[in-house]
This record gives C-alpha cells, structure tokens and sequence, in this order.
C-alpha cells in the first residue's frame, strides 16, 4: 500500500483522481490540498464523491510525506512546489506544462512566463516514454490535446511518411477548468462552436516536441470549443510523401499500409485501440474511460490522409494516464483502475 | 463465480449492464443475446466496450443455461419469454414493466395490452422488498421514474404525512431507448423542454402501487423531455397534514423533522444518500453510478414541502439496480459493482 | 418617429432589444449606454449585430434625451437612475425588480435591499393592465417567471377555481445574465438539471401579487435550471375546487370548461396561443418569438389540473414584452417588430 | 405581388422559408405541398408557426400555378418535378442536390443515382453567379457545406495563392433534416464529436467545382457531426505558396494582405461579413440569419494559413439564400426578409 497526495485536488482533475483511484486496490490517499477549500470536506466540492472521509487540507509541500504526488496546480504554481516536494524523497506526476519541454526557451516563449526552477522530467505519454518513466521521480503529465494529437500521429512521424500534419481538434469544455469565464459561460458555448488560440496555443509546441523528436515533420495546430463536457476528437490531415494518388489501386493499397503500420505500432498499447476499417472514433465511445480511439487511415483522391483520434481530456488527458504514469512508477499492472469501459450514451 | 445471461443486450440498458458487471468479480457473462445482431461482435454496437469476446446471439430463452438471466426486453416481450426461461432453474431479473404489477389489471389497462402470462414477482426496489428479493426467481426491476420517484417519497407516505402528492420530473433522452424516433430527434428535443403523457405515464400507477402500499396518499405524476442524456430529476410537491405554516418557528421545526425522518429511513441503504441542509440534489452528482440523492425538505409559507430526488436512469434507474437485485439474489456483498462513483462533470 | 435608448445595453436584454427593434419602422435608437463598454463599437460585444453605426457610451441619465428609455440595469441599480430620467420627460420602461411590487416591504424582504426612490409604476403585462400601461410614464417590465406562471393560471385564479397552485417551472440559462458564475459553467449545467431557490425565488412574491389580486389563490413557486440557452416552461399542477373526480365524464367535461375559460380568456390577445386538445407547449416552438404558447387542460384521476406554458425568457419574458409596452406608450400597432415566428428547430 | 409555392414544405428547409417569407412584403405564399400531410394545418407540422391559414396541400406539380416554386424535396426527387413544373412558366428554386453539378458523370458518381432529366441551371451562390441567377429559370440551391466553404476560399482560388486546401466542417445536427436516424439521436449525438464521410461526402465535388473553376486548387474536405442545432463552422487550411514563412515580418505583412484581399473581394457582398484582425467567426453570431461571418486570416511558423467561415446552414446554408435567389431573379431588393440580424444567445 503506498501513500500518495493530490495537491490543488478541488478542479475536474482532482476530481477525475479520486474517482478512478477509489477503485486502485494499492494506494491510499493521504492527503488532498486546496488552500480554497481548506477543512471543507470533499463531498461538498466533488458532491458526485461521497462517503470517504476526505478533507481538503492546506499542507505545504514539504509536509505531505507521500510515495507520490500529484501536482494538479496551474502552470506557473507548479514549478514552485514540485522541487521542494521532490527534495522530500516523494516522486511527483505535474499536470501543468510546467515540466513538458525538454527546451525551457520554448516554455518560456509560449507560456510567456519565467521559468524559476527547471528540473529533469520525462515525458510521461508511456506510448513513448514507458521505459524513463519506469524510473522518473518527475514525470510531466502531457497536455490534453497533445496526448490526442501525438497518438494520432507518431507512426507518421516515425515512418517518415509526410512532411506536415494539420491538426484540427475539437474539445470539450472541461478542459478549460473549473473556473467560470466568459468564453465557457453556458449561454456562450452551447449550441456553438468557437476556433480559438487558431495559430498560437500553448499545446502546439508540445506536440511538435515529441512527433519532432522522429521525424522533421511539421505540426500546425488549430483548438476549436464545441458543446461537449468531456472529450477531444483530434482530426490530422496530411500529404503522405510520394503517393501516385491518381492511381485508386494504390490509394486502396497504401490505406491498408498505413492502417497496419498502426495497428503494429500500439499492438501492445493497452489504451491504445486501432479501430477497424469503416469504424470512426466518436467521443462517446471514450467518455469517462482512459481510453484512445484512432481509427480514420483514409485517402482522397487528392492524396490527403485523414487520421482521427478520440480521447477523454480528463482521463487519458490528464488523470487517468497520471494514475497509468503512477503504475509505471510504482511497478504496479499498468491498467490498474483505469481499464474501466467508457459510459456510453 | 455464477453464470449469467442478458437477454436483449443491444439497447442502453445491455450496455450498462456489460460497463458495470466488469468489475464485478464473482460473474461471467455466458451469453449475450440479440435477435438483430445475431453473430456480431458486441463492439460493433457498443464501441465503448472492446476488449472483449463478446458476440451477440440469437439463442432460445430455453437454452440460456444460465444462473441469472437479466431480460432487457420491452414490455409485452418479456412476457412471451420469462416463464420459458424461469422453467429451465435460471432466476430471472425482467427489465420490462410486464412484472412490476401486483395486479394484472392495472398492468393491461395502463400498458393496453393482455398479459399473456401472469407470474408472481418481487417489485425490485432493494429500498422496501429487500427480504423478498433475496429469495426471489423473478424480480421485476422497478421503472426509471418509479424509482426516483419513490425514494424521494417513501418517508412521506410510511409516516401517513400527506394526503397527495406531486410528482414532476425531469428526464433524459437516454430513457426512451436506443430507437429513434421524432421526439428524440437531436434538433427536436435539444435546447427545449417537452412533457409528454401529462397524466397518462404508465410509471404513474406503479408509484401509486409502491407508495400506496403504506397510506391512502395519492400521486399525481407528470414527466417533462429535458435535453439530457442520462437522469431522471424528481421534484415532488406535497401539503403536509396538519401544519401551522403561519408559524415560521414550527415551519424551521417541521423541515428539520422531515429531514430526520428521510435520514432515518435510509440510513443502512448503501445507494441512498440524503443530502445536508442546504445541498440539493443534481444529475451530474449520480451520472454514471448507481446512487439516489435526495434532499430539499424545505417548506415555504403556504405549507408546501419540497423534496428533489436525483438518480440516473440507466443505473440506479434501471441496470445498476438490477445488479443490486442480483447480488441479493446471489448472496453477494450488495455494493458489488455498483458502488462506483457518479462522473461529474 | 420616436427616439429611444437603452441604458445597460450590453447585456442579453439589451442585445435582444437591438436585434428587434431592427424590424420597428416607427422608432430610432439613439443611444444605447454602457459604463464598461464606453466608446466601444455594439458589434464587439454583440457580434450577431452588424452593419449599425451604434456605439456603448456612458451618458448620464439626465442627458438621455428620448422619448421612451429602457433600463436594463441590474436591481437595485435602476431606482437610482428612473427618476431622474422620468423627470427629464422621458418616459421609461424598466427591466428590472425595482418596480414592480405595490408593496416596499415586499420588495425589500425579498430583495434584501432598502428601496431608495420608490414611485407608482404599472406592472407591464399587457394582458392584465394594457389600459393602464398605455397612460403610464413607468413601466415595470415583468419577470421571466412570473410571465410565463401568470398566463399560465390568470383564468383559475380569477374564476377563483383553485385554492393553491404549484408552479415548478424550467428555465434555459440566459435568464441568469451574461456574467459567467460556477453555477452557469458550461461544464456544470451541460447535461443536468439544477433546482435552485426551491422556495425563496424573488419571482415567488411577483407571482403571488398579480394572481392573488384576483382571488385568495396562494401560489407555491420552484424553479429549476435546465440545459436550455432561451426558454421558461412551466408546468403549474393545482387541484380543482368541488371536482368529482371519481367521475370520468365529469373529468373529461371540466377538461373542456377550463380549455373553454383560456381561450376566452385570451381570445383577443395578440401574443398568447392556447393551444389545441392534444398539443403540449414546448420550448422549441416559441424560440425567439414574444408568443405564449399556453397548453394541457388536463386532469388525472386525483382531480389535478394541469396547465403548461412556454415563452422566450428574453423576449416575452423580457425584451419583446418591453417593446409591446413601448408600443401600447406610443400608440403604435401593438405587434409591431415583435411578431416574428419563434425558430424551429 | 408574386405568387410562390413550395414543394415538401413539411421539413426543415420548409418551416425556414415560410418563418423568413413572413417579413417578405412582396410575395404570397399561394400553397404549400405534403403528400404525408396532406390537408393538415402548416402549426401542427411547424408548431411556432401560427396564424396562418396555410395547409398542406399534395398537389401536381404542374398545377402549382406560382410565378416562383421552391423545391424543398430531397435528391432524386427534385429531378422527377422540375421539368414539369419549369413548362408551366414558373420559375425554380431548387434546394436538392440534383441541378447543382455542371457535369452530370459527377453528380451520377457521387449521389450513386442516374440523372433522369438534366437542364442547364445557375449554381445559386449569389457572391458568384449573381449575374447569372438574375436570368435564371432554375436555380440551384447551393449546399450548405459548399456556402461556408467556398465562400471562406472564393479569394484564394481566383487569386491562386494556394494549390490545396483542407477544409474541415463543423455542422449542426439540422442538416441532417428532420427525419429520425440512429446517427441523429439525442442520446448518440449529444455530447460528441462525429466524423462521418470523411473522405466521401457529396458536397466535396460541389466545392471542388466552384473553387476550381478560378484555378486549379485541389480541395479536401471532411465534415463533422457536433451537438449544434443550427450552424455550420468551416476551419480551411492551406499552404500559401512562395512564402517564406521563416521571416516573422513577411507572415505579419501577409496576414494583413490576406485581409485585404477578402475584404475587398466581399466589399459589395450584403451577407458576407470580414471579421476584423482579433475577431473569430462563431456559430452563435450567425445563427438564424443569413449572413456569413468569415475570418481568421491566421499564418502559423509553418506557412499554414487559416480561414474560418460561420454560416447558419438553415438559412444561408437552405432557406435564406434560397430567398435571396428568388429576390435577385424577382428584381426585389436583395436584402428584403433576409436582413435581419442573428439571434445570440
């Protein structure tokens, strides 16, 4: 039984961590931070988690004295907690993009904010990162879309089959957190879609980090906000290299290539599931599970390959693959808590 | 570890039965039945669901050869098949309203057809019939507004409180099944509110059955579309007996009461949860999980008590409910599982 | 031709006042005022509204020089601008609470707040005091609610046919204002429904005022918030006085009487549709309009009466009611600019 | 005064021209057909639309008898009613799929259906074929995804800044009409994100064929399935040739040229909107208007440019256009019953 604390544990992504951990048969949850909520019990901020006798508390740092630590904090907070807990001997999952750049230029430039105190950290996609996470003590959680963005996509780069990937997504509201504002007041979001951050969001240089880091292939990225809670459907055009498109038996052909180029690339992926020809990843088949649909590995006749995934930004984007990073860390089965089916409708 | 069989599986109610019987660890589903899907993978109309060997059949009710079989056929359906099934030594859990009456002319008037095949069976609300249902061959699993309806009113009639009661409630589309038809057509029934069989529910009589099983209350019941996927909201209005409601003293006197009364009623339910003064129940505090919360007990100034319900209908409301009658039925720790919590948001 | 202005123009009300007024051959607006938005084009805050030459400006209320003005301020706020622009000449047509009790102290117990500058007003429901509204120099624009409960039930209570009414009515969220609160969140109020106040709405007492001037009917109030951008269905459940309803053919001739009583009630309003036996208002079918669609006429067999109405909360809940008022003020065709169909879907 | 008809008015596209006729002073509607509604009242089909006295009639269509006829009909249908109804002197507005295609092999290809009787016809995009449509007998109404779409790339082809372009599309659930299908259900497609079609959906070659009539631009296209009613959001992305994308200075300039060029290309356009540098389109600024917002004009460090357009695909994507068709082949004013502003929230 290890212990573990969740640090600024009062958002969606607190929330989605004691959810899916009530069913981890090893940890325990120690502690659960919120300096707004300090002594409020949980049920009166999460009221969907009730019967625990969890507390929010507010603890320093270097007080929390748990195996793990999840740093559910805004970018910018993050790094100034996560060097002090590390120093306690805790291994800490960030959830902010505090610790995702190998470069601290690029992070400096995008989140437009002084980095006060780079550390090491590995990436934890463990479709990735699998190996180094086993043996991080700081593992950077990914972005949510980037999550979506790089599954569908790394064979591409691995490969070395195109030279740019359009990355149109469509997110769900939640991830913008739990704090109102007008963009996400309902009256403004509902029955609405609304493209934002068109050329210039913070998880574009994240995705290209790691689908770079194969290949010299370019990402453009472009988040659009639909009515959805949960959930990002993650659309990747792009121009595969040396196609005869004008050629339909080939077109049939390079389809069925590139579908298997897949399917091998994650056989052993236990997130990841290729879907079968004619299926479309949809968000509800994802909802509320860890999941990764990709599926699509269609071509035009204009030689345009289209690859689509489907994720829930709040599990697999964020609390659900920390509990899978937590696994690795911890030596524990890898699905463990998190192998629940989506909820569907 | 039992065998068990879902008649019907290729609605919402099949669905929420496989997500929620993963986790339960002393079952195996044997077979899985669906007329329509005969020899397709349970993936193909269940995307959420993958990673199983599924496959839907088309097996005789006479060959299921199983220790619980859950019917998720519609009404008049089950009829035709549970006495078949019941002869073979399975138990049989109906998902249908073709058992939930005590008396079949009530059941032929409202759902204007005959019943061809009369048995005895345990209305299955775990809250009043849990003896019964421990012993039960057929359990009939309570409607989706019945069972709001009734947690939140049961208190009430028991202690003789009222002498009428409204029931009006708010559903999601998810309860009128997997079909499509107009009204469930997503431009017709979102951003709009629809009610429908104002006084003419067949759920109306089987909440008068239950609650007027314990006084002479009478219920009144009016359901209204709201565009939601999943949640039945119940908001009941009644005049308590006897009141002084100019006195604002004995009005804070009397809500306190009332509260203690519902606290009392339930207080060893696992999946009832009364709420505290001053929370009140919502649907995405028990999306997804097989909880009711109750809460309100608030009175205004002409008398009038209000008491607010909240489950989902798929689980608590339907397929969760019927693992709560199975694990009786099985001698299975009662929270076996179901006792997940809600998805929120 | 008359000239108007809007004085806290950027919010909903205000939006909805400009985009019919588009269609108002007799008026000009001109001036619409905003402290935040001071100087700033109308389409950076309403991005529907192009192509007009309108700017926010921050103009005192002294120097509005209109003909008629409508305060879409905040409550509180207009009792401190009316009478000044009243003394002006100006003749005002207030969207908020402020004045539409005949009672201070009843205003001020539910409003929490001391009335500085009380003054007579008309309550602005055309169809109880269109003669009055015609002479009057201040109109008390009604409440969303209270619009859509008092067609509802104006014929039971001056037919004095009922004693109590209950009135649990759906809202859509634009009623809550444009300033995004956790409650409005999109992730919050998506796929849910939120009883709210469930006995201390200020709506409750505005209610009671206009329907209890016709008879000693006491009227019980709940509202709830439903994932509904525009919209207000009510559904007021009340018991009939000397019903026999034991008796079928008695039922089913008062179902008649009472349809009989709306549609008389009605019949020379331009705005309220009764509709026919086996129609049921819905939110859909008023969208966008100033109509009332008002619907049921039904009784169960407890002799419960139920009547349904839909209206747009911002329109004949708000901004489309305004202008009928300006209307009857001015003397012009009372449909004018308002009489557009709802949008379906 | 001219008399105008339309055919199948019971959908969605029907409801639209008779909400928008109303304000139109110049026309009469002189019948509507239905042959499934036949005799019914217009309200009990289209429930906001009340007042008329309009029936649907099921009537030959060379006994319509209209100086003007709108085929609301689906493809395949129009085709058998065009011709017939064009020889009795009336002129056509034809809102199918069937008379959009210069070439019939392609519309034989991908509507999968052989052309019984093909006429020449003017593709009724006013922004380019206003001259043509002006003398047009029969008009062909342009889809709704081909309106956003090619009106956000119109100034790319004729200016032959790009060789290809990906076009991907958001749409409502409404351009899906009003007939029930799994895909359209309430509990499938709210909350989610679908990709259907996605390298195979008709409107493709009705985009290619405008866009590629000023150079020889290659358009890919993938639409998508979001919980909107209303509205569709058309994301374009190309590669600007010749740039140098690697000098920060030449992407500012050419943003700012890429402005100019749709601003002046637009500049007499009525219903096409230029959003300013800062401004997104969004669906809730156009919805239930005919007018088309495009904007965007982004260039990311990889040479992509970004254009969104948003367009209501009932009104200018169906009914509006199909309006403002008949006013230019009437001579009315352009803009008459079509100009009013979009409904927000």
């Amino acid at each position: 039984m290890i212990e573990i604390a969740i640090v600024g544990g009062s958002g969606y992504t607190g929330g989605e961590l004691i959810r899916l951990l009530q069913k981890h048969p090893d940890i325990e949850i120690k502690s659960i931070t919120s300096r707004q909520y300090n002594q409020t019990p949980v049920d009166k901020v999460h009221p969907h988690i009730r019967g625990t006798n969890l507390v929010f508390e507010d603890i320093a740092p270097s007080n929390l004295d748990s195996d793990i630590v999840f740093t559910a904090t805004p970018h910018g907070a993050s790094m100034k907690i996560v060097p002090e807990i590390l120093e306690t001997g805790s291994k800490v999952i960030d959830l902010s993009g505090d610790y995702r750049f190998n470069d601290v230029d690029t992070y400096e430039k995008w989140y437009d904010i002084k980095h006060t105190s780079p550390i090491e950290a590995v990436y934890g996609l463990p479709e990735i990162h699998r190996k180094e996470i086993k043996k991080a003590n700081l593992v950077a959680n990914p972005g949510c879309f980037p999550t979506g963005a790089i599954l569908a996509n790394l064979p591409l780069s691995k490969e070395e089959l195109v030279d740019n990937i359009i990355v149109d997504s469509k997110t769900g509201v939640s991830g913008g957190g739990v704090n109102p504002v007008p963009v996400f007041h309902y009256p403004n979001c509902a029955d609405n879609v609304i493209p934002y951050n068109i050329t210039s969001h913070r998880h574009g240089p994240e995705i290209q980090q790691e689908l770079g880091a194969f290949s010299n292939v370019k990402v453009s990225f472009t988040p659009h906000l639909v009515p959805v809670i949960r959930g990002i459907l993650t659309t990747s055009h792009s121009f595969l290299k040396d196609l005869d498109y004008s050629n339909e038996k080939i077109i049939d052909e390079t389809k069925i290539k590139i579908a298997n180029i897949y399917k091998k690339q994650y056989k052993n992926e236990p997130f990841v599931k290729i879907l079968d020809d004619g299926e479309i990843p949809s968000l509800n088949s994802v909802r509320g599970s860890n999941f990764a649909h990709v599926g699509g590995f269609d071509i035009d006749n204009n030689g345009r390959l289209i690859v689509i995934s489907a994720i829930d930004n709040l599990v697999k984007g964020a609390s659900g693959q920390a509990i899978h990073n937590m696994n690795l860390m911890c030596g524990f089965p890898e699905e463990t808590a998190i192998d629940g089916y989506g909820m569907r409708p």
